[in-house]
């Protein structure tokens, strides 16, 4: 949640007329992202969001992330559109940084969702699905199972300084999830992000998608199994089946899980609750000293990984 | 550089229904402001910026903030104007916070200003003055000349530290200020924080003046002389005398310098100079650990009080 990179009025004007959007009227640097200096720009045209690619972000992954939203909004979702330069190209350079120029989409995210969100989430995340089919670029998922270990090992001395036998848990559950991660299921592009800070609604009604930034390659029902996870538990983080089962049925109007999808939606589950304990135990354990953002909390994905752990069928998630 | 608050979006809609100004579309926190929380917003009505008064700010304050804001934009000057909630209120409160929303301005603040910047600041400047007449709130001016010891005495034991006989030079401005500080000089509503980030240009046209959090009563010509040193340098501190002339100029077209003023500016502009010089001084003494906010060199102000401290006449400015 930061401005990393310094953008001046004149440089901004010189680099607008690289493309045609009009006239520079004002821009703000906004607080989020946590990776990327983002901007909120408003010219004659409109309203766009400029983008510099801090050191983070793997310069060679960013075709692969403008392709993408071009392609998934030339196919009708609601997503950030890249801008292209007159040149043709849409990824260009301002302050010594990778840039990028998207429409701005308004809308609002959600803290509380209701059950109405949870089931407009289930329908955008198949649509999105089936307009990825097609794209032409790949990005491998670092964050799926082959991923967890080294995180795993990042974190294990300390885990127990977080909760009681936190470590032993995660290494049964990365032993559990190595051994059974389902092999041959339907895959195609994912999110892989999709929480509530990257859906916005205008009066109840889905505006749009945002921050493809962890997007890739993937088996298709795990995104699924994020968003169970990111929209269907409720504030003390008791799994809720009526958000369950309305984004489980709204995925499916779209896209139906076939046998093996729908067998395999419980271990899903489990391994992407296993994901972000794991993403947010070690961004826990690792603050540095004097840092102004607070590292999200690990113990919500322990709760619910504890609930994933008891499910013997997909249906307690409503899958009908 | 920061939000301070979280604002939710279910939050700030219902605080907009206090308002008549449309529906909210979006709304990002943005990258500006050290001691509030601001957000540009996005309403079927158009763009405003929320504020949310934190600590730093005195409640008490308030009042004159807005009501300044309300009086100079009722004159015709272009500056944020407070939006009325129904009951007549400009100050509510969201999130816990004092709060307020003012129109947004479009423009962009610039850099690297030249000769005409420095006519349109001047020309501004005395419309704000003129337009600051009639005003029925004071505040007094806790940064003008009684209020510099107290710094001084916090920065004096490690100001050497900063620069070669730093200490010494403030302890004689000091002396000199409070020695000969001019008595009688006219006084009005002055900005006090006209640096270049707080003036909008769009195409060379001045759009726009906005952060009014430092506005107070004070010597209106010394207003002018926080404008020269902020204006009027080059990037290597030296007075630019074509900027001074021009800025002064402009500023006397609209209102005229008074013999007493005029005799009194190089003092003004010596006392200005190391207002600035002792907050930037005590600021980067105090830098707490692991802030992310660089704190503004000092020394560029040590560099102008040398060359106010070396003007004998106020022609020196560019005063005609």
């Amino acid at each position: 949640m930061a401005v990393y990179t310094d953008v001046t009025a004149e440089d901004l004007s010189a680099h607008l007329t690289r493309y045609d959007i009009g006239e520079l009227l004002s821009f703000k640097g906004i607080a989020e992202g946590v990776e990327n200096s983002n901007f909120l720009v408003h010219t004659t045209a409109g309203s766009f969001i400029l983008t510099l690619y801090e050191k983070r972000v793997d310069p060679a992954d960013l075709p692969f992330f403008i392709g993408l939203m071009e392609h998934l909004s030339a196919r009708g979702l609601t997503c950030p559109q890249p801008v292209k330069m007159t040149s043709g190209e849409a990824l260009g350079e301002l302050a010594g940084r990778p840039a990028a120029i998207v429409t701005f989409l308004e809308g609002l995210w959600i803290r509380r969702p209701q059950v109405h969100h949870c089931a407009a989430v289930g329908r955008a995340l198949a649509d999105l699905h089936l307009a990825g089919e097609g794209f032409a670029l790949t990005r491998r998922n670092a964050l799926s199972v082959g991923g967890w270990r080294p995180l795993y090992e990042r974190a294990r001395d300390r885990a127990d300084t977080v909760a009681t036998a936190l470590g032993a848990t995660i290494a049964e559950e990365l032993e559990h999830c190595e051994r059974h991660w389902p092999q041959g299921l339907p895959t195609g592009v994912i999110h892989a992000d999709l929480f509530n800070d990257n859906v916005f609604f205008l009066k109840d009604r889905l505006s749009g998608l945002i921050d493809f930034y962890f997007a890739c390659n993937d088996i298709l029902a795990y995104d699924l199994a994020i968003c169970l996870n990111a929209w269907c538990f409720s504030a003390d983080y008791e799994f809720d089946f009526a958000k369950g089962s309305a984004m489980i049925a709204a995925y499916q109007a779209v896209r139906p899980l076939d046998g093996a999808e729908r067998a395999a939606l419980p271990l899903l589950c489990r391994g992407s609750a296993l994901r972000f304990l794991l993403t947010r135990l070690v961004d826990w354990l690792n603050v540095p000293p004097g840092a102004v953002v607070t590292p999200k909390d690990p113990l919500e994905y322990f709760k619910k990984l504890r609930f994933h752990r008891k499910v013997v069928s997909a249906t307690e998630y409503g899958l009908s």
